[in-house]
């Protein structure tokens, strides 16, 4: 938000340039938060992308070349492939050096990367509550994380002054930041997001096995409340499904709530008990009313 | 949209003015559709309230002073209030009047009202597609139904000019207009709508009845989706209470074909089926585009 007299880091390294990745690496140059700021992409395409759209110094492939001096490394891929990245991005991290990573899954962060790294590199996890449904390194853009909160998940004992300089880092992208525990994380985002994409992509699933005919006048006529659905059940797939594979434990005991609830509903509507659904209906506004209330809307 | 040569109607009756009914008032009296445009409701501070924008010319309880003259009649009131209204609404009615309505469900609609209207008035349900979580007088506006579908649903044997002039109504507001079975529409309205509003309102529900400080973090961090169901479930509860009552087997229906879906997801999740989940996440995608190509995103 607010340009900054030195930049925070000295070489700023995303590694995934991803639509995260590239709204931070947007977001780095644009304020002035690092003086470089280079990226990692496994796919060329990608890397040639970021150069051409401008929001990096340097793009490769190369893991070793581009983390070579780097003082910030942002792990932007998706978290089923921390585990995969782990053991060749160690080495590569000196002493010192500040990793962090954006994914939606905070304990398997930690499971399948702190092992890795070697002493000396401060590792905080961290995640922005920020997405569009659009992916790839076009779709970023610097304002993504403005007003939005990050949540940071430092371990036991990690440094003062590498989580200060991350939380002056995305305070400097427009982020609200807020400190809490890993599983804590995991269970809070069960609720508030990995439900209603996992409720969103059974919804539009459903519509799309309908026959031709319907599912036609289905899209016609989305604008009912079916399309809200289509744009979250639109995000990225590799995404969505590494989130429900390690965040399992979380997500199926909130669904078992959500189905329950569900099946009270269901009955209710099936043994016509009005006063049930009105009840319900009106409780529902309540929370509504919170989320304006804090500015979420 | 166009403003009319000649008004389509001398006087037109609005029963209901609540976020759809003043919508159409507003649309009637900006695009001067007809000579006068007035309004009956039950509540005399919805009455106040229509009086005090200058939506309507005329506003009272008193449906049978509202009623006299108009040429056309649109009940605008949750469709649960159609049967209780529908004895006293038909002795008022003369000879060649066009009633209408704006309701969600098709079938009871016409099984409500039908049997209550004289012979030579002109009943011809229908539903503009459109709407916002917002209720009340005050949360119209005339533009609702632009770029909107509107859907008829005229009973065998309906008077074609009737028809017609309802046709150009609806033109007249920027809609599209769409003539199908009330069965059809209730069993496509089902999945577009209902359902989506059902699944919005479950799990809203579900959150608010965490504990308080889970609920708190929810409401904080509802930009990761969750929002865009408080949203859907902070429509009006009396309006939704009657959807679900009389559009039962559809929906129960369609519920059910989702709830196997979401099942299958479960399943897929707690088994550690990546590619089953993958694959569902890509599928969904198709209907996005087929959204945004039918310009309703």
């Amino acid at each position: 938000m607010s340009e900054v007299a030195a930049p925070l880091f000295h070489r700023a390294a995303v590694i995934g340039i991803g639509l995260i990745g590239s709204s931070l690496a947007r977001a780095m140059k644009e304020y002035r938060l690092a003086d470089s700021v280079v990226c990692c992409d496994r796919s060329v395409e990608a890397c040639e992308a970021a150069l051409r759209l401008g929001i990096v110094d340097a793009a490769s492939p190369d893991l070793s070349a581009m983390l070579d001096g780097a003082d910030l490394v942002i792990l932007a891929i998706p978290v089923g492939g921390y585990a995969a990245l782990a053991d060749e991005l160690g080495p590569l991290l000196r002493p010192g050096v500040i990793l962090t990573d954006v994914g939606s899954v905070k304990q398997t962060a930690l499971r399948d990367l702190a092992p890795a790294i070697p002493d000396g590199v401060h590792f905080i996890p961290g995640h922005p509550i920020a997405g569009t449904e659009h992916s790839g390194p076009e779709a970023g853009f610097a304002e993504l994380f403005q007003g939005r909160w990050c949540i940071l998940t430092p371990p036991p004992g990690s440094n003062d002054a590498a989580l200060a300089k991350l939380i002056a880092l995305w305070e400097a992208c427009g982020s609200k930041v807020e400190v809490m525990e890993p599983a804590h994380h995991d269970q809070v985002l069960a609720i508030t997001s990995h439900l209603p994409h996992l409720i969103a992509y059974t919804i539009v699933g459903t519509a799309s096995d309908l026959e031709e005919h319907t599912k036609s006048e289905v899209i016609k006529f989305s604008a009912s409340g079916f399309r809200d659905f289509t744009r979250i059940a639109a995000s990225d797939p590799i995404m969505w499904r590494d989130v429900f594979m390690n965040n399992k434990e979380a997500v199926l005991e909130v669904l078992q709530r959500f189905t329950e609830d569900l099946t009270a509903l269901q009955r209710a509507i099936r043994w016509g008990e009005g006063e049930k659904l009105e009840a319900h209906f009106t409780k529902t506004r309540a929370i509504r009313r919170a989320v304006i209330d804090a500015k979420q809307a």
